[in-house]
């Protein structure tokens, strides 16, 4: 295990799971990439998908976080997802229940034609099961401006909270509501589109 | 304006309206904090919240990644919000609609008890109004264990997407469904904690 993947603080919170890790990324979309750009700390929305070990993360083939990590050999990609909030009886345990992955790794440029077409259509596939068969396949033009980057699940830990205020014994009895309020992410109807209108 | 903050890429993404991005940051909690920690960069996910000016975060004081910027003296900060996903005609032009926030600067311990304070019971009224009354408030050993850190809005920036696909004209009559997915977050019912249960 790197140094970095061990989880540090609220070790109660950690999870190395990798089952359990695989489920909050299948589960999420937005991830955070971070690296080092002109010697300024950087981070950016992305999106994630995941085939077996390897994340997959794509862009523009001239974003240059994209290219910073891809140059430097090292990034760290976090995806959270916000589940609650908690009110305790004290300021102090106020908190969030949340699910968050942390990988650190490598990341690979996808330069073998087959593997970035078949990672691109698993992105459509996430997005809705069979959707990479019922749209217009990229040419060679878009596969160009388009970057795929890998990066091995070796080096990933998680923590996630998901329970009630963690209170002290003697505030307890304080005469303040304490419990979660969930916060939980739907989809709305789908909004056909027409070119037309 | 630092270079870093002039939006590189979807220039019609880019909003640079302080109102517009001090929104997003106070419809939203979850940020992700960069840096580099041990010549690795991090990205740590948090809470952000907004007291005119000034960005704040918060953690355990012994929090490797907060005292890493904190020494550094830089971090960017990102805060992003996943509202929809797009499905175009044609693979390329599937997207996120997002709205999203990124602000570099220099990250200041706050020291001042007062601002101190005050700045945690802003966090408190953002998780609903009131509470900082109705709680609490944290005692010395407390608020020796948590930092707060503030950041100036002063180099931030926006892209935000919320529309249609955009599929090239070539595309438009190609028979397969496009259109938006939204994405919402919404709240669940609150659920009182019985200590004794």
């Amino acid at each position: 295990m790197q140094p970095q993947t061990q989880v540090k603080r609220g070790l109660k919170r950690a999870v190395y799971n990798r089952e359990q890790i695989n489920q909050i990324l299948d589960d999420t979309y937005l991830c955070h990439i971070g690296g080092v750009v002109d010697g300024y700390p950087a981070v950016q929305p992305n999106l994630h998908w995941r085939i077996g070990d390897t994340l997959y993360i794509h862009g523009s083939s001239k974003n240059g976080l994209i290219n910073a990590i891809l140059t430097e050999g090292k990034t760290c990609i976090t995806v959270s997802a916000l589940d609650g909030i908690v009110f305790a009886k004290s300021a102090f345990h106020h908190s969030v229940n949340y699910r968050s992955v942390m990988l650190f790794g490598t990341p690979k440029l996808v330069e073998d034609e087959q593997e970035k077409r078949e990672a691109l259509d698993a992105l459509l596939e996430k997005f809705k099961k069979g959707r990479s068969k019922e749209t217009r396949p990229p040419n060679a033009t878009e596969m160009k401006a388009t970057s795929v980057i890998a990066i091995s699940l070796e080096h990933v830990s998680a923590k996630v909270r998901a329970t009630g205020p963690e209170d002290d014994p003697a505030d307890l009895d304080l005469p303040f509501t304490s419990g979660v309020l969930p916060i939980h992410q739907v989809y709305g109807e789908f909004e056909p589109f027409d070119p037309n209108a």
